[in-house]
């Protein structure tokens, strides 16, 4: 598993969800938002391999609890799945999941497959019960949009206060064959009033056993969406998915090299979809890269590499060009891990800090580091042990404030 | 311990750390910054009793250090205590190490009194070296100017962006005998460029055993000093201290209802300083207290409320006078505690949700509070358990935003 991201072994494609083979999708206006996309559908003709993850927020949200009870139910196989934006359907108790069952039955009378093979999930206003009447009527419309281009529509009406569309497809060869697989993703964490919802969808057309795809995805999200933070609120409705419908037509694959070119390929689409979202956290001017080497375990390292991450006093200071390492350390300081803070080194484009203590850098080349660039790079080398973790995150800027005020 | 702040065992006087007998106080320019006080002394005529707790931040900065060798020498007894404000002294290796034994020393030669009776603390600017010979005029000076009524000056000299002092005292009567406690604080977590630490410094001449004394200061600050939060970024140089010389002529008291009567006392005075530092927090409009009911543990209780008062959507949201329960819903369930969402009330003013939904309440009613009240109260009920935990933190602004990126 050495080799991530080796871009060699794949291509990447300008496209989505409906790239991979025999996967329609659509993105409707179904009126729980006003004049825009509220509702998307995602198709596979064949019955898919799926496996997803969830939020670890103890208010899951209605829809959620559906859709591990059908993926339980289906033992992994998944051939629909339904979003809707405006209302997360979240602390909504039984109404809410009666409801959330409904929406599912619609989807599974519109297509005539069996409910347990539906997915659905809502991001939205937090407290709020669907409005089932324009959700039935949206679901029988966006069944009639189902099309091979759908992937577009679809990856818009999953947005709430997204700024942009998030999506990508990469494609590569095995045995042969081409393997395809697309993804989009909506949401930054809970970034917005009311709103929620980060949430991740993959398809591919790679014939994989349910169990490998399910460890793929978690070993993919671990070091992706896991690894991503604009203020460190988790939402209720998180979810990512992914679906397989061996359309390829490659030979079922195991774990050997071939599961490797798709563990890369599926790991560069997350990686991908998860700093999209944190350029589009809100209010966001920058992305914030920190790794964290030589720690002595991963999770040591993801615990250093979160704290900074999550840390106001370096989000703002990253907002306000200010090479401010001194309050850097002291996050690596509060973290929690063991370390020996005369062993620390830090760097901000150039080594600035060596054994616990600044180099004599230039202040104004720093400066000039944060204000020209678009992605800023923290490194703090620990030298404690051999892992490491890299997050993402973005700076706490004026417009954060305004956005998450101005809702009354 | 259950009448915990029960005002009429003691009186609430308008002083500060000179208040007690026997000591005196000094607040003076010593040319750090410019223009403002930046050195403080502190001097017990009596060799007092005394009890310290440090930041957790595992990059201690050096008079932390220098301090906890002299208190474990000393075996708990001080003296004197100096600070100075503008640099920190953290970060700054074994150079700054040996400047902070040479600012003891300043004081141990000027008061003629021994080397571990001295506690040394500082406060600024990361990974700056101390004037030392700006320090050692100004602690001559600060000898010079030692009184009575000293308090304020020292209360003054410590303050970094604070924008006011922070100042208590107190008074109650044991066997006949009047005790007094004084205390002062300052900061408020890290919230300034490259300035840190939060700062408590509590006198009294009451006559108590060290450890004894040691055993209070603990269980106060875990109530107090450790339940806020502006920005939950821990500082390298926080600390607080408690001295206790006796003067007051009390017999030594043990751990009966004369101990209660103190811990009383101290707990308020702490719980007080704390929510200055809050209501002072940069940026800051109004205090946010959240109190968390009937959880399984202390632990548990601290852990919920906690993640509620560093929730970055809620914070904005009080400022932005918005009634948006489900932003301190999520924060609860992202907590890690043990709950079931379905019993979870909520307290906004008035209980809005119940049994983790919703109740039918007033929006404008809330916002109104929200809008007319400078200390929000949230109060969550778990009922899980029988623990409760209070913490307080404070908004977060426009101001806030812009006092942390203004620095370059």
């Amino acid at each position: 598993m050495k080799k991530i991201l080796d871009k060699k072994d794949f291509q990447i494609i300008k496209e989505g969800i409906t790239y991979p083979q025999g996967i329609k999708a659509a993105g409707i206006k179904c009126g729980i938002r006003l004049n825009r996309k509220d509702l998307a559908l995602i198709y596979s003709e064949k019955l898919a391999q799926a496996a997803a993850m969830y939020t670890t927020n103890k208010f899951k949200a209605a829809p959620l609890i559906v859709t591990e009870n059908n993926l339980t139910k289906s033992k992994g196989k998944l051939q629909a799945v339904v979003i809707n934006s405006g209302v997360a359907n979240a602390c909504t108790g039984e109404k809410g999941l009666k409801d959330a069952w409904e929406m599912a039955g619609y989807v599974s009378q519109g297509l005539n497959i069996r409910q347990e093979y539906v997915l659905v999930t809502s991001t939205g206003k937090i407290g709020e019960f669907l409005p089932l009447n324009k959700i039935k009527a949206g679901v029988a419309k966006a069944i009639s949009c189902l099309d091979y281009t759908g992937g577009e529509q679809a990856a818009e009406a999953i947005l709430t206060t997204d700024t942009c569309k998030k999506e990508i497809a990469v494609n590569f060869a095995l045995e042969g064959k081409e393997v395809r697989i697309g993804g989009m993703a909506k949401g930054s964490g809970m970034i917005h009033p009311n709103m929620a919802t980060m949430l991740g969808f993959i398809t591919s057309d790679i014939s994989i056993k349910g169990e490998l795809l399910k460890e793929a995805l978690q070993q993919v999200v671990e070091k992706s969406f896991n690894m991503i933070s604009v203020d460190g609120d988790t939402s209720t409705n998180d979810m990512v998915v992914v679906m397989a419908n061996g359309l390829a037509g490659n030979q079922l694959i195991k774990k050997n090299a071939d599961y490797y070119k798709f563990y890369q390929a599926l790991y560069y689409v997350t990686e991908y979809l998860a700093k999209c979202i944190v350029k589009d956290g809100e209010g966001a001017t920058k992305m914030i890269e920190v790794k964290v080497k030589n720690a002595t375990s991963f999770s040591e390292a993801k615990k250093v590499a979160k704290a900074v991450i999550n840390s106001p006093l370096v989000k703002t200071a990253v907002f306000g060009r200010d090479p401010n390492w001194g309050r850097i350390l002291a996050a690596v300081g509060y973290s929690g891990t063991e370390l020996v803070p005369d062993r620390v080194d830090l760097y901000l484009k150039e080594k600035i800090v060596e054994n616990g203590q600044p180099l004599n850098f230039s202040r104004q080349k720093i400066i000039e580091y944060l204000d020209s660039s678009d992605e800023i790079k923290i490194i703090i080398d620990l030298k404690m042990g051999k892992e490491s973790a890299t997050v993402w995150g973005c700076d706490l800027t004026h417009d954060y404030v305004k956005i998450n005020t101005k809702y009354s």
